[in-house]
């Protein structure tokens, strides 16, 4: 028998739900038998093992191949994987835990609003043989983000707990924390710098390069994974809509639905013939069963449209995946495997 | 920039919850940053502002021009917005939060069980120099409604507080009050009169005709959220059946369908060819693929229908949304501007 | 008027909660007026009455006809009401609740692995005197069983309370109890033997054969019931696919479509013109609405099939009902009530 | 060594809560490791072992000698422990969990007030050949409470599930059912006769006297138990207080504390000197501290009474326990267990 | 019979909540027999009824003396109840429910810093024709607290709904809310003036004097809620200390005791022989039984001030109650029902 | 002004919520504004700054010096702060969140019961080239407990995530961690070994001797919060028994009580006249009021033996504190401080 597919998941909180029902939607249902186990199963995926884990610990598994796959968050990754060579982000935004890893000073500081005010500081500071200290649970994201913008001379605080609260106690100047909408920033007094957004980071799904290049089953099963997961996210950008149009000919409604491009489906309307309840006149116009499948923010527009041309019957579906010709998330991944043999 | 709309919902409790759960379902993705703060978002739709007020505040905000468009209580509307020049109500019934407004009145009162008696009873109290008083927090709606069943001689009540523990507490001799099951009304051994539902109401959509006119950005962006609300509602009526049909020609499988006229779809049925995979005979029936859309409550006749032509594979699908030819509640909102200017 | 259809439902707890959901998605909601009334509705449905029993109890009101339809764990039909002849199993599995009723042992008895063990042990505990006790809420199933695996000596101990903790406490040697996830066996320090499941159970749908026999009105409310409740059932196995493929004529797709039997539909792929938008070559490809129903459990096959012919947009729907050309379970209760006559 | 004590508690819902509060303040600590296990420890009490049990099993297993103390309802054991030999009742009432077992007859009887009504209702019914119905699962109660009520001729039936469906379903006319509050009875529109409170019942303590009797130690472990909860529940009824009186001698102060007899304390108040702070002048009046300890609901009228003797800093306890000169319920156990000697 | 005292309690949310506990602790178990009922009792009070009132309301119903007693907060007392002539404030503060009222002004006004700058912007504004608006549910308070502090050009909204956002909304410049903990206000991005506090309020008992004085059943009644509740709030500032002391007598430990004034007792210590179970060398030092109550906040003093003297056993309880020579808040109410006759 | 004593608290879940309650019993109430908020208070030590911490954390932040004060786990604190000679643990036994560091292995390996089976099983593991692989996040202790019981040849592994699944997904072999219940262990199939427990752990309080030392104010505030709990802490032990007890004269009632030792009170039972509410007969006995403090679990007994002198009236309480002669914690930090000089 072979080896089983390794997928590791945040086992608690806020995280360990969203996952859930992420994958839930996505056909994938995750069966966890009790909060105290850590060992769980897909339903309908028996080659597949789900390993509940902390969600700090994730990256550390993908990049050891410990695991074989992971949803954990795109910090995370950035922080602790951004240059180990076996690993692979597959899908960079699940649409899920969004959050910014955000520079934040001080309210009182009212003369520091930009990061170039923050860059002048930190050389004052050092005239007068002090140093910027910089809390944070990220070095090498916050580091890099400083030389980069121009501020060099600083000390990096290696922060247990709290971060918020380091400067009101006095251990670190500013800090660079994870925020999701400020709140928690500004019940600490603090404010984020104009320009000091370091990351943009959601949940992500990534892969161990090594694992799934050796072990073809494996990579079988990351498929399926990966194909269902991307096929749902594409859901949110189409809607499928059904009419009854009228028209003189199947041609003619054709042609009344493609004049407005952006809303005339992929390759163009599908179009079937409706067998008229109420009869037809002789040279009186017809109707057809029209098709298209629309972006979902032109979904209004794509409905006057097709009022103008004499519609009813206008009904609207949310499908539950949009696959395209091909994965492009999984070509990626095969390339990606590819260069690392 | 222009300015942007303004919708005003519930701000709290079960109300906020089911206000959100019907926009959700309609598309329309309510933001709140937190519960303390009343300023939130939509998302998809920038030039929208949400209003979080207490559903008593809603109607006075639309009545004044404060909120363009507003989610509050029909029983609200009808009472304190009755008159008011400037409200519209776009779409009355939005299908949640269903309550009576009615005259309730002591279980130990035997003799008065309909309002008729009640009319009778206010007469007998006022030969002995005593007046009917009625607790309610709807006194324009009460008032109207005594006087057009020939209850004449009353007092109203400006109740502080629970209205339903007036008559026990002794300051009041029956009561006009919001009733969602009857519940209440029991545990404080209160009786409806028979012919005593003054108001059904539910959750309601409304406009503010002014700022409506005189802003074609905010129309616009109401055109939106009414079409949204209006198609999702329309969902629950209907269903679309899509089934694999035998029959000689698509004419003939047409001619069936059509012949039980109420689930023929709306203009008939759209019919298309099936390549059968086990192969034809010659002259041997053939299969169509058929769709149509059928009121909600006819979904097991049409399939019996179908059914008695040889379908099967009959899978049936509830739309999000179901457009008209037009927007009936946006076409009467634009009547109702047009005679305000 | 006639008597209502009476459909007897768990009243309390997760089985209430699982039961209700089930029946919500069915599209059958059914209304309590709170949780102390023991009497509600289905909407849509006046002539059906929903009694709120305990789930113990539902069996004995289907077995003397005093509800017509009921649903509860398969467990207890197999148990209670397994030679009853009024009783008729409608639906065996509705999906929810599975559980096992199994065979533990002191996790202790090394030695007793498999049932075989267990008749080695009750014949030697008869040599020196003593009986094997089991104690078990279910004595039917479990004597049964027993015998039939050639455990003769026993007895049953008619245990009140909770049976896990019987052998802990002495006045049974093992047990025989249902088992949701074993989690609950293993902390009381019981073991399941090899082969020891008696039972797999679920929620299932039973029927009172002499009252739907006699009351013509009462079957065509639980047909409603029961075709809904199938149809609902039979989504979990398919999923509808549309697509645009691409192709030289409707035939040659056909033809492509079908050359992968099990993928192509029940009776084939239904299939209709695409007016392409971006207009077309003479002799160059045409496109195709290409719309199959296939097994849940090949999507991905199904698709990977589209993608080699050269398809794009391919969107996947899960329906709320499939219908089949006629109802098995309907069927079956039909037949089951002409025997009875 | 030894057998431990077996103590069965209930194992669910607010009856366990309610249970494990009350022996948490008279100082019995219970442990229970996890909710699905059913043996628990007292911490302090190593030779008492803890059984959860399903309430109405309670008294069967303390009937049958398989616990040795119980606690559980009173209605319990006066339906099925009536005379039980084995079985004796320690404390009657533990204070929690009141109810009644009532008699009900639907709203609508407008004739039938009292049991006396039923009585002749019964006559009537016979007449007609009918028989009057009563639902209940107290059937040893309610049988003997209607014979001693004058009512002879009835039925009753054996209720599964929720009594208070029976009237409105059909299979009862009244039911005999326990009531804490009378909501339900009334959402189920139910009325209790006047006088139709066949028993008062709460939570008791009940033991077996054939195990205590046979197993001294046992005896021993259940002292403790009895002693606490008795000493707790007498805390209710006393308060104690200390206050500083002022007074020419230690004798007159007493005086005046006696001459109101029922504020006296039990034997007399407890009096000891003050040295007071500021120095005292010759002749002029002393302070002396009094303790007393009064009935809880004449704690106002002793204050008061302190007062008018000039009395200031009175400081009023509720002790933890207290004890009597004996045990009345530990004494009451050894005579029963004398007499089956 | 007399009519019963009525007491008006919050219904709902966490002011019901505290005023619950708060009752409950001062031996005033309020039972209310479900949430949607509005009349409770007090148990062993039968001559008190309890009314479940909003806390707006509550102000209200003691002014018109349609309750006798009522439990709400100060700020709507202040506002509401400033002159009325028949209540009267039994007692200020009862400990819960602490708040403030407060002037904030949005973040961004840099300037405005205090009171005094808020006086010189309302000149400022009505210089160029404008007035500064102020939204509150306060306009009493608000109104006297600005003209004391010389704001003499403003304009008070009568704000519907959400308070905090009226800034951002733009219909009012400025507002006077409450605040418990700043969160609020500062996630609506306002600051509060320096000196802006308007008033502190908390939860405070209040009288109708005119029904007080007419009953004196009623009286009776209310000086039982008044005493317990007082008394119950005293015991926060007091500690009762008992310990072993050593001393050459009981003359000489009382010296020591005393030689710390402020920790010797009200009327100094109350001292009782202890008789020493090592036994007594001749001579040597003898043990003393020393009770003394101290002020909550001397409680540690006092233990090291009796360590000095060489004490052990030193044990430190909290009274239930602490009654003082008489009632201040009673005799208040005493007084001020004379003034109204 | 003084800088104020930090005292670190867990920030989060079951530990934060037990330390706040036991801090709330010992008097010390902690103010934290909200859960996002790192800074609190305690009301009534205004020179007290409470810092919110992980739990992990606590003991780095004492050991450093920028916290005072912590309370933390024990387990983390022999762990991480064993040698470190800021440290000092000032009271060990918080009395809650008690746990144990074990060593389990799976359940299959039925050979290995022992340590010392371990011991021998590594040796084994090292003649075939291979380590026995130990996860734990307590190396150190796990390391010193191994080498102490003769396991010489093993591995530690630095695990990430749940320590629990390490042997099931292969990269340990057995693991050393913190268990509560045992019931983790046993739902991941791991078995403790007997002699395995490594460390017995509870909630501490810890102390910083630098900061302590240096600063004599916050020296001072820290005697308060041990003071207090430590007093706290006792009072489990001690309960204090006032009885009224007849006798012919105070000594000879001393000398009854004294005549069982260790029930007698610390020095003797204090002794004081009651003045009898019946009268007295010439030569009859007299009734003396006695107060002694017993060990919590001598209770009964000392109950009983006052019984057998003929009393009544016997009063329980538990004090709040119980102060010992000195503060044996206080003591030793002052010796520790010493030292460290």
């Amino acid at each position: 028998m072979t080896e089983p597919l390794r997928l590791a998941l945040s086992s608690k909180g806020a995280y360990e739900e969203a996952t859930m029902r992420f994958l839930e939607r996505a056909g994938l249902s995750v069966w966890r038998p009790n909060p105290r186990q850590y060992v769980g199963r897909i339903s309908g995926l028996p080659n597949v093992e789900v390993l509940f884990q902390r969600t700090e610990d994730i990256v550390h598994k993908v990049v050891d191949g410990s695991a074989d796959l992971g949803i954990t968050g795109y910090d995370l990754v950035a922080e602790h994987g951004g240059d180990a060579p076996n690993l692979h982000v597959v899908i960079e935004d699940l649409g899920f835990r969004r959050c910014e890893l955000v520079l934040a000073v001080p309210e009182g500081w009212l003369d520091i609003t930009t990061v170039a005010d923050l860059a002048d500081l930190s050389v004052d500071l050092r005239r007068t043989g002090r140093t910027l200290r910089v809390a944070t649970k990220f070095p090498n994201l916050t580091r890099d983000f400083l030389y980069r913008h121009g501020v060099n001379y600083f000390s990096l605080v290696d922060a247990h707990g709290a971060l918020e609260a380091a400067p009101t106690l006095g251990y670190a100047d500013i800090i660079a924390d994870l925020s999701e909408t400020g709140v928690t920033l500004r019940d600490n007094r603090l404010r984020v710098l104009d320009g000091g957004v370091i990351l943009r980071a959601q949940a992500c799904l990534i892969a161990s390069r090594r694992t799934l290049r050796d072990q073809p089953a494996k990579l079988e099963a990351a498929r399926t994974i990966i194909e269902l997961s991307e096929a749902r996210l594409r859901t949110r950008q189409f809607r499928l809509i059904t009419a009854n149009v009228q028209g003189e000919s199947a041609e003619a409604v054709a042609q009344h639905v493609i004049s407005q491009m952006e809303t005339a489906g992929e390759q163009g309307p599908t179009i079937a013939d409706i067998y008229p309840k109420h009869g037809t006149v002789d040279g009186g116009p017809r109707w057809f069963g029209v098709t298209i499948i629309v972006p979902a923010h032109l979904l209004l527009p794509a409905v006057d449209h097709l009022r103008r041309a004499g519609s009813s019957g206008i009904t609207v579906t949310s499908p539950d995946y949009v696959f395209d010709a091909c994965s492009p998330a999984y070509e990626r991944l095969l390339r990606s495997l590819e260069e690392c043999r």
